[in-house]
């Protein structure tokens, strides 16, 4: 399993010195939409500079102008993020190009109905990014999600996972064997030592 | 009835000096999502003189993070959007925010569901943002889709429609009486003569 460290509501300083310090330590590194927003594809573009080992996921959320977004986003990252709630016609356009690029979609499954879900599973090379929503009800986890999920849609190859996991549920989940990556935010860069904590996620993921 | 002129996909610079130019000709000026994504809200901010006439929109297609979005938004813009399909919680946030800043939320309703519609008009001050679609069907007009709109949702209180939208069909929107405000992209600022076309828009509309 994967772990990708999301960088996200700090300056593009603060992200570009983050990035450089886990970019050998982890698997994906995550420029928030915050970051994108705030500075803009050009100057991350511009400022940031190639990563050696981690893939970079620019998480655009787009849900419309697919294609113009797509190919800009593409200039820099490896992973580009559009939203289930987009049309299916988004969707295909922006698979097709992250296809013919090479490249990889991930679309994220926030706030979208079944009806919808079931009309967008067909991407096989997308990685479908659902979110866990923290509650207080006995049983009810990442791993619960993430379970059923793949049991409502079997046919998703590529499923990541995000929303408070920590150390256990990492490695629940990477016991699990569904899910392709996790994402991790606060837990790795709010913490003193970063690179430390990842490579803590690194250890209990894979051993 | 109000003209938004739409700018997009342009460099920053021909943006702004769009926007100079376009100030006391127009009522709102949108810098769409194309030139937050690609220049950011910090570039933009820092750039773009205040405007003296127009109100500024920025489409900022807030789909999950509301408070931050619009905390940094409202640095530069009046009105910020949020899509329809974020959660009804993060609409909630950013109407409140927008409230208490005296500024306003525009709510994009593109590809939502007449569920989630109905549970999202309860926004008496916001801006609600319907997308006419072109088709060949007689007698379906940007018109005739504010209308069905006002119809389903007669408590909805302002209305914005865009979608290839020309002159005849901005005077009969005028005479209609429903949208509070028309959005117009390339119509004026893909012409020669930005400004003149400005003009024509607000004479058939106000005549």
């Amino acid at each position: 399993m994967d772990l990708q460290v999301a960088i996200d509501r700090v300056t593009l300083d603060k992200a570009i010195d983050l990035a450089k310090q886990l970019d050998t330590q982890v698997d994906v590194i995550e420029f928030g939409t915050s970051l994108i927003k705030d500075y803009g594809l050009e100057q991350i573009h511009a400022q940031l500079p190639k990563l050696q080992h981690a893939k970079l996921l620019l998480d655009l959320k787009t849900i419309d102008e697919g294609e113009y977004e797509f190919d800009k986003g593409f200039a820099t990252g490896d992973i580009l993020t559009a939203m289930g709630a987009a049309s299916a016609d988004t969707l295909t356009k922006v698979y097709a190009l992250s296809q013919s690029r090479g490249k990889q979609l991930f679309i994220d499954m926030m706030e979208i109905t079944a009806d919808k879900t079931a009309q967008i599973v067909n991407h096989p090379a997308a990685i479908y990014g659902i979110h866990h929503a923290k509650d207080s009800k006995a049983g009810f986890d990442a791993a619960a999600t993430v379970a059923a999920f793949h049991e409502d849609y079997p046919m998703v190859q590529h499923i990541s996972v995000a929303g408070g996991i920590d150390l256990t549920m990492a490695q629940k989940l990477a016991t699990q064997g569904i899910a392709e990556s996790v994402i991790v935010g606060s837990a790795i860069v709010k913490t003193a030592d970063p690179v430390a904590a990842a490579q803590k996620f690194m250890e209990v993921m894979h051993k």
